[in-house]
């Protein structure tokens, strides 16, 4: 598995990503969860992605109950974690309206809890989940100087964020912000053209991908036909899946763009891991993309 | 009254500023004007806000004969005004089609007839008052730094301006542009989220806001019905009024925005001069962007 | 004839550019386009504007015919070319698909072609024919690296970015991107405030234009009426044609832009170069403007 290096001789991540967005669906035991990352691991899959937000407030705790189970897991994988959506839900129940909070102190005590529930001393990444229009650059970075400081948090990036805040929070850290995670797929393409990606390649910022796959519509819905046909043919030629074509698609664009694999079934996460083995020419890539947005290229 | 520091040492404004676009239309006479302000500065309002363009180019003449009264007034407050909007008026009969001009005479000259009309020796402020598609960004820095030597202008900065024509012009001066004038309410909330007031964060240009009640229209229209209930509920919570909301909206965004206050009434503006007392929570706020968009933030 | 200095001391263009995306629809021989050359020159014309892709990969070619017949005009003349689109056509008989292609071998291949087509030793400048959203800056700049150094290409550009991706391409170069290449005509007008003009004019990177009179619509499409009255009432006055008037427009746009005359009929030349002797005050620029886009500036 490729390593993508975020920070110079101070972390790298493995190429594609394990997500646990809806570990609380996938009905697993604190074992079962030990075994799906022990296999990850041999697939060379050796950071994982998380957030508070996820299983409303409950993801993180049970995947902390398999490296309660398994300790020695800890120093194999980097864990990536995320603040700063609060919504309405049994753990929330202050909470009314979906919003962002991005103060100094809930973005410490977000993160110290992020620790407790996953049962870890450090994360390797904490994000700051979306873009927030009340958010206090100054405050944000006060937040993460302090868990850097008490060693809390190795280092810090952003998630769905725009250049423009992007570079606001980056201006007012002495550090890196180690990586965007952006919505990327074949099936939503303004990305490609709106100057973020631009940015990020230009500062040398290395993508998360989220929702590669689209979301799952392309595999069965109307409007994504064209696309679906377009990628089949390409699978066909390839002898490989449909899955692999559009992951293919998003490890195509420049920047080292790490995507995250949403899956919970292993043969599903092995099929997508080998998208890395998988070169689409440039013209099987920009066929997807004209099969996407209905066009053809200027 | 809090005050914004626009340059260290140099230039500070009050946090809510005085506005007298509508002055032509209040019926004030200069004894009046003179008392109004002196009531604003009694609520520590001493900053105002003025544009050739306003009243058909005859409102800095009105608020120059209050001046004229009351001369112990002017080193009291500060004085913003702006030019390079021109349309067909009386005062303009050459003017067939509503265009701007950013000449290097052409600002000079509109300056100096702004100093003659407000009947003051120097602005604290001149602010280009449009984006320009003809600018010409070394002929508008060479009217400023002419503007400056001669002692007539303190300070320069722009309005409606985009980050990028903000970057372009700043790019020619040695010295700082200090504010972007942009209509920022709950009603229009693009701004939110086009990267504009990121730019002014990361560089600590301190933004002022005009039209933050959105232009009335939130208090009648049937399409901003949502917004009104949703603000009326926050008002009656908080013992505060539907406008001290909505201005409370747009103070809560960070950057220290400073409104410009549009009423000519004394009560309505102390009422919302007062909304600097009241602390939306961030549910509250988002509750109001909820209302203001009809989606909720992801 | 104007001369507009690209690079300091290294590299000035005419600023009316001959352009030959159409030569091969002309039914010009040899004889015919150096001729054409020699009555361009003899107006100032000295910059010529050609691609790879022209003609279905033809264009170059007959081009390099008349430098072959007349090898003395070679340095009497700039020649700007462009890579990077390939579309089904005879030349390119494995190409399905309309696509890009900036890798850096695929650069200075069709450099190499270009010169050989061309019958020219060296390139003045090569562009980057359209944003490719599979660049790897780090490719394209390798490529331009190594045909600089074999004295193959003098100097760089692209066409049709944005700002994100000039910024992109430009951070990995020591030496400047000399120009990018736009649609820019008063029937199109989104590019007068979607920032890429001031970011040009920032950095003092000087616009080439193409398509300045809308690609012909202009002259008799009902949609253009109110446009085409316009300038047409504004030709009337000025005793000049509707296309001198379209050709002022851009020309009245800061930033040195570099207008690219589409005609092969040297009489039409000659009436577009004479647009620079057109000035258009600042009422009939925004008249046009207000005429193309249906409302009034605000």
């Amino acid at each position: 598995m490729q390593r993508v290096e975020l920070v110079n001789n101070e972390l790298s991540f493995s190429r594609m990503v394990q997500g646990y967005w809806r570990l609380t669906d996938w009905n697993m035991h604190a074992q079962d969860i030990v075994r799906f990352v022990e296999q990850g691991l041999e697939l060379g899959i050796t950071t994982t992605d998380h957030a508070d937000v996820y299983g409303a407030f409950t993801q993180e705790a049970l995947f902390g109950q398999a490296l309660k189970l398994a300790p020695g897991l800890r120093d194999k994988i980097e864990v990536v974690s995320k603040c700063g959506i609060l919504f309405p839900c049994d753990k929330q129940p202050d909470v009314r309206v979906v919003h962002y909070n991005n103060d100094t102190d809930y973005i410490v005590a977000a993160a110290e809890r992020s620790l407790k529930e996953l049962a870890v001393e450090y994360l390797d990444v904490l994000l700051i989940h979306r873009p927030d229009p009340l958010m206090d650059a100054d405050a944000v970075a006060e937040a993460f100087i302090r868990l850097r400081a008490a060693g809390k948090v190795k280092h810090f990036g952003v998630s769905n964020f725009s250049a423009s805040k992007f570079a606001l929070l980056q201006s007012r850290l002495d550090f890196p912000l180690v990586t965007n995670q952006l919505e990327i797929s074949a099936v939503h393409t303004d990305y490609l053209f709106d100057g973020n990606l631009d940015f990020l390649q230009q500062h040398s910022v290395k993508p998360m991908a989220w929702s590669c796959l689209g979301g799952g519509g392309v595999f069965h819905d109307f409007q994504y036909k064209a696309l679906r046909d377009c990628a089949g043919a390409i699978a066909e030629e390839s002898g490989a899946s449909l899955d692999q074509i559009l992951m293919a698609f998003v490890l195509s664009i420049p920047g080292q763009i790490m995507p995250i694999i949403g899956s919970g079934n292993i043969d599903r996460v092995r099929t997508q891991a080998a998208s890395l083995s998988i070169s689409l020419t440039r013209q099987q890539w920009f066929s997807l993309l004209e099969a996407a947005r209905g066009y053809k290229v200027p």
